[in-house]
């Protein structure tokens, strides 16, 4: 229960406190504000650690949280679990208000290990079954149930661009982590169990599917041109200027040049940087602006609420950094009023993903928006 | 307009024809029936063909298929183009009934290149644009609209498999294909655009993304251990018996040891070949039996019919053939009745995937279910 206060950067102060059921969270707030509400809810038992799977025929980790069946599904607004706690509702957050929180993840598909946990040699059928290890967290991004990310202010984003910064941070600490993904899901198109503005932050024990890809090409692209690989890309997008649609001082977005979805955009700073703990403070206040600015403009386009998957690809903790650089990808499956791209055959069994439209298309459209 | 006939095996005769805008459309049949019929809709210009992109980032192409945004979505009953032609319907196949049919997709994600094609070497941004070679064809299981694949009778699905068999041998003598990929997309949830029972095959110019996988991984072990991946992992299969969900002398069907979907099944067969084309006729004829069971069991366990995607994952045409088996992964994203299981942030960002459901849960609901 004790209360700790941290000073960060751009006059943000994060408060950590204890849940009943001992989990941590962490107020993040512009200014002193008193964070010192309990939360009143009984104690809960929390869920054991699931395992991690090696799929056989691909090598990849399959977590397996076998206890997340039963979690809360779209629940009406007055039960909200990510909303402040109020008369009749004790929610996730004790206070009766927050700027932005961040709390451990009540069915955590990923979770703390014993102290000797390591990620086993792979060897094929005999690859023993270990501890699902790593950390889960949710963010609320505001205490207004009834906004969107893109819609905050400006000095709010920046908050939660401060939160990312010391969840990475501080995460990137912990023994068996190898990774850590701050995202957002938006929209009950990509299944959104909670409409209440929030993200997640998941830190893997063991590199994804795709960061290890992109490990491996960037590796190879240093070794041949002995540059980074998103330094060149982003050197292309702004001689070919044809998919650019925004820009500001330290930061570039575009629709890449093979985009995998109608709607696909990368956001970058254009001093590469490996995570969002080597971003600079400058480049993180600049970073609500052209945030705005890209969400904004991917609403604009049907004139509606796009569902979404925003991802923080950052480099490992402990190994490629110096070729894998931060970059924030949002995709949209929608790729027409009233139509969504599926996943299906192609890309769900293969990995093949087929686009219906150009990137300069789709970039086309996304500038053209009136923001 | 020739008509050519040719004998395969099982006493099925395919019947060759074009369509009225030349595209080929080919009937199969259990014994000799008159495939003469003449597709009677006014001559209508091809699209031409897209183009395969390299996504820079992870090294995976990416086919740009413009002309496909128009097509057609969930038509009526009575304008559906997978329907014999019937008085006041000239569908996409000309005669009045068929068993099955096979024939070149009217909008193809992929199409035949110039014959000097080739695919580029990798070169990170200097890698060039390409035109995205590869066959689409489209396979209707049955003229009867209103049924689904596991439910037509064994001799017909005998006939699909012939048609597959057929297929798979043909495609893979073109000089530009790699791999020949059969599907079935089944149901609205999986983005199915038109109900009639029917599959796809997807041939393409390039190794996908999970195929090269498997392939990296079956080399590795065969180089380890000395044998062929998939004989070890079915015998582990055989050994723990945990994950059988059907069996019959030619095939097993389980719940793979690490499966990334709340159902999904492999089924192989207990004599491991490296595509259909190389399966024996004993093990063609012992399929329909096992799928219908497969799928009934599928459908049995929430009582409702279950989107699927079903994938026939085969060596490629030219490498690997001695380390990749064929095995036919069914993957359904209902997790339960009212709730699928959406790829979001973890699976679709970072290809982790998060299950919910222990394999051995699933394989026992499946084995529970009454059929």
């Amino acid at each position: 229960m004790t209360l700790s206060q941290t000073p960060l950067s751009g006059g943000i102060i994060r408060s950590d406190r204890q849940m009943a059921d001992s989990r941590s969270i962490k107020y993040y707030d512009a200014g002193t504000v008193d964070r010192s509400a309990v939360d009143q809810r009984p104690y809960e038992e929390r869920p054991g650690i699931g395992e991690l799977r090696l799929d056989l025929l691909t090598g990849d980790w399959i977590a397996m949280a076998a206890h997340r069946q039963g979690r809360i599904f779209l629940p009406p607004k007055e039960l909200c679990p990510l909303c402040p706690t109020k008369p009749g509702l004790l929610s996730e957050i004790a206070d009766t208000n927050y700027q932005v929180v961040v709390f451990d993840n009540r069915s955590p598909s990923l979770a703390a290990p014993a102290s000797d946990w390591q990620l086993p040699e792979i060897d094929g059928i005999d690859t023993p079954l270990v501890d699902a290890a790593g950390k889960c967290e949710v963010i609320c991004f505001t205490d207004d149930h009834e906004t969107s990310f893109g819609a905050l202010p400006e000095s709010q984003i920046r908050i939660v661009m401060e939160a990312w910064r010391d969840r990475t941070r501080e995460i990137s600490q912990l023994p068996y982590i190898k990774q850590v993904f701050p995202f957002e899901n938006r929209g009950e198109e990509v299944g959104v169990t909670l409409n209440h503005a929030h993200g997640q932050i998941y830190a893997y024990s063991y590199l994804t599917p795709r960061t290890e890809k992109m490990l491996a090409v960037a590796r190879a692209h240093k070794a041949q041109h002995g540059r980074v690989l998103l330094d060149d890309v982003i050197a292309r997008e702004l001689e070919d200027q044809l998919r650019i649609i925004a820009q500001n001082e330290h930061w570039i977005a575009y629709v890449p040049f093979a985009a995998r979805y109608p709607f696909e955009i990368h956001v970058a700073p254009l001093h590469g940087v490996a995570d969002l703990a080597e971003l600079s403070d400058e480049a993180a206040d600049a970073f609500p602006a052209i945030a705005k600015e890209v969400l904004a403009r991917l609403d604009g386009v049907f004139g509606i609420p796009m569902a979404y998957i925003a991802a923080w690809h950052q480099a490992p903790v402990d190994e490629g950094r110096d070729v894998l650089r931060l970059h924030w990808q949002i995709c949209s499956i929608r790729r027409a009023p009233g139509k969504l791209k599926y996943l299906a055959g192609s890309e769900s069994a293969m990995g093949a993903f087929i686009m219906d439209m150009k990137p300069e298309q789709s970039a086309a459209q996304l500038r053209e928006v009136k923001i």
